[in-house]
């Protein structure tokens, strides 16, 4: 007998049907005599709708009353899977965050949970109940409800893990786990029955889209094993847990890739200390991330090529930040936005040399110009054409026998 | 400078335009210089849109889930009213039920508002800020969430003025007032300025459903002036308030009819004491409410006619627990479902004779046979065919000199 938190998605509780169908795979487990909270999301579509509620009073919604807004989409699943599985037998009750309480810090519509009261859902579990938790959401130390950020279900599920003690955290979700890449797009992708959460990290952070990458984190800074399977299919899924368990046969586990990138290139830059922060830091304070940073050497020892990646949405207001900076010295701006960033993550990398040889080897035979590199530990990141981005995610899982 | 409760219906948050307008009737009071406690119902359809959602869960959703499902709708209209005044400029914020808190007692879906603290709203009023308060809901002392039954708005909105001790008690909702009679059915009916608490109830349990009756007892029983007024127009609305403080130079304030009466007559009834106990015992028992009885003096001193009625859904109910009831001695049973039931009411009408006869009169003009008599103090009912509803409303308009 384990004691588990299933966390289901939006999408899998995007209709009564699919509400009962959840609350019956929640039965299963139960009724296998496992001890069980469940996680909810608001159904699929709430939450945007809110927000574009808000959106049509201001732009400017006040965050303590988005918040207020928004965590009214897990009530209603909460009351609605706890409703459903008593109708199916199984005794249950939903907590809202200010009864558990689930305490945050931090701003509104940004917090974190730092803490919650075990003693009464405890009780309620050794009284053979299951307890259904709104994520997503929390109150402050002042009574306020916040919000944990969007995707924020992810997290309440794995600090519930944390905080309770649970022997798994189980993520249902409508893929049946995570693949090599993404599969309604590259149909040779495959699924990943056992990753690291820092290769997961990495490829969610690149577009796979199947967890919150701040609720991986957690898991990892706790070693909380996760699970991430299909609502709608019985079969495996994907298990996240620690490097040292897994084995590393392949050397590559997937191929991300995303296709929101712009590439600005400033030609003859002076070469001096202290050039690149002044570059860096009005985008810095404008909230623009800089991804990827390229400097190349510069030939004649005073000039040299900077090349550097943000989000697509900020190209015009790095350009102009970067225009309108006295400080900054420079002959010619280039900007490429029909770039992507394709990525090879793989935990065994580090261990294995030659795996960045192979790869822009096989780029190379497809033709493929690479604009631009960035390397880690577990991951190797390239910029090329946006054109050519399907076909070298295809020629990367052969390379190294993904598909 | 007044302490105000602005109340706002479902219609009148039934969408962001709306809700935009309400708080826009908010500022200009508040810039009036009052101090301001919003209460809002559930923008329109959500309500019933979650009871359905249950319903297809289970017809016997768990009440204490349905509660927590249900009173989600107010926190979505808090949370959007409450942001609109910030973008109006209003220093504003919302309070859960919790918050505050809002507590009841009695069984979750039907609870009654029984106190809430006032110190911390009272400070944020002295401090120039709108507070904006979900109504229809609460919280039990086990800390539960509990709704106080449908159209439960009304009853917070009254709730509030008595405990945070406001001037008056406004309440916003999409008709300009109450009525003489509905007048989309009746067009001659005429708006009615002033009202006293026991017409408006006697009005509003006959079909004039402009506020909820346990909010206008509770009104009543503390003597908190209410105005109900429409969102949509400047015009003055309907003040409610104490008989004592009432012109009465009309005797007859407004004409209600309900269509959902169907009357049941046993013939040849044993004039003994107990039967009518042994009649209408099951249908208590059954949750049936019988509304008219009426009992004729026996001929022959051994056996009497007896006369009720009840809703017309609960008549198949009824004629067979009397049927199947062994202690009931009676000849035959005639059941009619085709009746209405018209009720003149005027608090004036106790201190003028003659009114009951003017009534009687005036339908037999218009050759409307009375099936029923039913009378109170400020009430008189009847019961007719039903395809003579509306002539006899109008009618009685005319000889009531109301439109």
């Amino acid at each position: 007998m384990a004691k588990k938190v299933l966390k289901f998605g939006g999408t899998s509780l995007g209709s009564i049907e699919r509400i009962v169908h959840a609350a019956k795979i929640v039965k299963k487990e139960y009724n296998n005599g496992h001890k069980i909270i469940v996680v909810v999301s608001a159904m699929s579509g709430t939450t945007n709708n809110l927000i574009a509620h808000s959106e049509l009073i201001s732009k400017k919604f006040i965050k303590r009353e988005l918040d207020v807004l928004l965590t009214s989409g897990e009530q209603v699943t909460s009351a609605l899977i706890a409703g459903s599985l008593n109708d199916l037998g199984v005794k249950s009750k939903s907590w809202m965050n200010w009864q558990i309480p689930i305490l945050t810090e931090g701003e509104h519509t940004n917090s974190r949970i730092i803490n919650m009261n075990v003693k009464f859902i405890n009780e309620y579990l050794e009284s053979g109940g299951v307890a259904v938790i709104p994520g997503f959401q929390g109150i402050s130390k002042s009574g306020d409800i916040t919000s944990i950020g969007r995707g924020g279900s992810d997290a309440t599920a794995v600090a519930i893990a944390k905080i309770f003690d649970t022997d798994t955290c189980e993520i249902y979700t409508d893929v049946d786990g995570v693949y090599s890449s993404d599969p309604k797009k590259i149909p040779v992708a495959k699924k990943i029955n056992k990753i690291s959460y820092e290769e997961m990290l990495e490829l969610s952070s690149l577009g796979a889209k199947v967890m919150q990458s701040s609720a991986v984190q957690t898991a990892m800074m706790y070693d909380i094993p996760l699970k991430v399977k299909s609502t709608f299919t019985d079969r495996d899924g994907t298990e996240i847990f620690n490097q040292e368990n897994i084995d590393y046969s392949k050397v590559v586990t997937g191929v991300a890739y995303s296709k929101d990138d712009a590439k600005i290139t400033l030609i003859g830059v002076e070469d001096k200390p202290g050039v690149a922060a002044d570059i860096f830091e009005p985008l810095s304070k404008n909230e623009i991330n800089v991804d990827m940073v390229i400097q190349n050497i510069s030939s004649d020892g005073n000039k040299t090529d900077l090349t550097f990646t943000i989000k697509r949405q900020d190209k015009n207001t790095a350009s102009s930040l970067i225009k309108n900076n006295k400080k900054i010295k420079y002959e010619t701006m280039q900007m490429n936005d029909k770039v992507s960033k394709i990525s090879i993550v793989g935990a065994g990398m580090v261990a294995t040399p030659g795996v960045t040889y192979k790869m822009f080897r096989s780029l190379a035979e497809e033709k493929i110009n690479i604009l631009a590199i960035s390397t880690s530990e577990i991951k190797v990141s390239v910029i090329i054409d946006e054109s050519s981005t399907i076909q070298a995610v295809k020629k990367l899982h052969k390379t190294f026998n993904l598909d």
